[in-house]
């Protein structure tokens, strides 16, 4: 299978998920007159759907770029990419618990948050074991990018799992804390000037 | 990454956002022999959908006169584009509380079509950013088509979300005005003969 | 704009609307032991999916017999194919309205096919004026298709919306009797051997 | 109709698909603190999840290495085509509805088992006729694929669906049985090495 049809079809789930994470994002039922105070309360919603929106664009940036090194795929690239995928298709699950609970406080805002953040490191673990298999097999490479290369790429691709995944301990604490935290890494990838930088996003090339 | 790739996903993601627009268009729980009525009650949810699909088609026609102008994609294109796209597919929210309260008067209904009319001036402010880039970067244009004519296209696409933001004013007098300036300034834009004139739509190239 | 660009985009809407049909095939809650039951109570829904996915299937096929003799995009073209896209993207309502309540009897059930009829005609239409448009305008044809086989598809084109729209008086006889009309021509159209008949789908090329 | 277009439709439709089923992972109201327990008791709907995606995962796989040696499209294919899209769509229902009853145990258990059963065996069905169509008519193969390799890929795809029909028994034994045979099956599909192997996946190519 070429590199064409498989980035095709990524682009396609992720269009697709992307574009769904607004479903989160609803009125209860209301009484007359309480529409703005309702539309007021749903901060976190609007908050999480920004941060999701980001961080799957931010993925999809970085799929490119991976995958614009990539000449030839193998078994193995096209599962491991099925895995990526699942994970961030997954994505408006925890969207909509976190929205649903991050403000409240309590047990419930930090299982929220712990939730988000592992689905996090798990799409991150995705990415950072697509570039071991690539560094594994330079074969599949694009000439002019090697085995040397995608080790580095992996190794820029480690942080962004481990962040995430400490950021469960960070759940612990406070969800709003972890909340903030997301909204900065995506921010920090999304500043110009960051190709300059070693960045921690959740599967920086 | 290349022109191409970048439209590939606009394209997913507007297609996508266009089609979930439909989702707002329900019925309540009737009793037997009230569906007639039931559906004429919902003409608000028909006119929202016939609006916000317009001006998502009006918005991938625009998009694609202007990434037709554009031969390189830099970073801070790239993420433009993604906060356009964000707007875009927050819209299905803004159509459904419209379609909800626009035909009841009273407060409620005024701040639906301010909310509309506020996240249509933001998806107008992102084109007008995204113009305002390419003008100040004219090595990202095709051949053919320089800084001067980037520059006429931003002052072209002003109106848009000028007017968008000013009817965030009009909302406070009638939401049902600002559905039919809606209405209005989508068929300005589609009727034939308007490239002859100057267009107050959203994102007018 | 060339065709390949307004192919895929609507290619994107078709694709998304035709997987959303399932949406409106929904179990109620249930008291434990009563899946079987309600599973089997809901074959308006799944009658209602085959058809609508159908449908939507040769209206896919239909629009790319017709842009493959096109050449050129007009703005008339472009927005009556927005058109066409905004009624297909309709169809998962008036599916729900029809599998919800065909099977009901009584007014409700006429209402409904009614419904679901006068959406077939009005997408119908849209094919309709996209080929007169075409017939009219043979600049945008490709080389060796010219305005009298365009005129030739358009004829070939009016008994779809006919059929449907005389289909809205059937529909106050018998729902039911609407299904199975919905159901036949879609066979029809899909038996081997069509080719060589004069075709009266909602959209025959 | 050439082999491309389909295939994007295609590729479009599963996309959509496999990114709807995260739709079914769904809380229900909660009284405060009861998150985490709530997110514990729908691990029947994160393991459907897991299983229905990497069905549809492997179907795209199976799809594109079919289409791979298809030059030629007739209306015949076109047609069962859009009845295994059919069937994949349908998808999140049946694994909706496995979600829901699968932990409890009964009548239920087994009815929502069979369903899934019934509806894979239904999408290999498909690609079994798809296979028997092209090894029927070797005119729309590609050179260097002929109807001797069609027929080996046909016999190739017959365990899937009799596996799958097998399974409907099996349901009425235990609809965890099944479920845990659903994704040893992928699972036998995905390990590397599968290539040397006869593979009873649901439409092995």
């Amino acid at each position: 299978m070429d590199t064409r049809r498989l980035e095709a079809f990524s682009d396609g789930v992720l269009a697709v998920a992307i574009t769904l994470l607004v479903f989160q994002v609803e009125l209860p039922p209301l009484p007359p007159g309480h529409l703005a105070h309702a539309l007021f309360h749903l901060w976190p919603s609007y908050a999480s759907y920004v941060v999701s929106f980001a961080i799957v664009g931010i993925i999809w940036v970085n799929h490119h770029a991976m995958f614009d090194r990539v000449a030839v795929v193998d078994r193995t690239l096209l599962f491991l990419n099925l895995a990526l995928l699942m994970g961030v298709a997954f994505l408006p699950f925890p969207t909509a618990v976190l929205a649903g609970h991050v403000h409240k406080g309590g047990a419930d805002s930090h299982v929220a948050a712990a939730v988000y953040s592992a689905t996090m490191a798990g799409i991150g673990l995705t990415f950072l074991l697509l570039w071991r298999h690539l560094a594994a097999t330079p074969g599949l490479l694009v000439d002019g990018f090697g085995a040397d290369q995608a080790r580095a790429a992996f190794r820029r691709t480690v942080p962004g799992p481990v962040i995430y995944g400490a950021s469960i301990g960070l759940a612990y604490l406070s969800a709003l804390a972890c909340l903030v935290l997301y909204a900065g890494m995506a921010v920090y990838f999304i500043l110009p000037g960051r190709e300059a930088r070693e960045v921690p996003a959740p599967a920086a090339p």
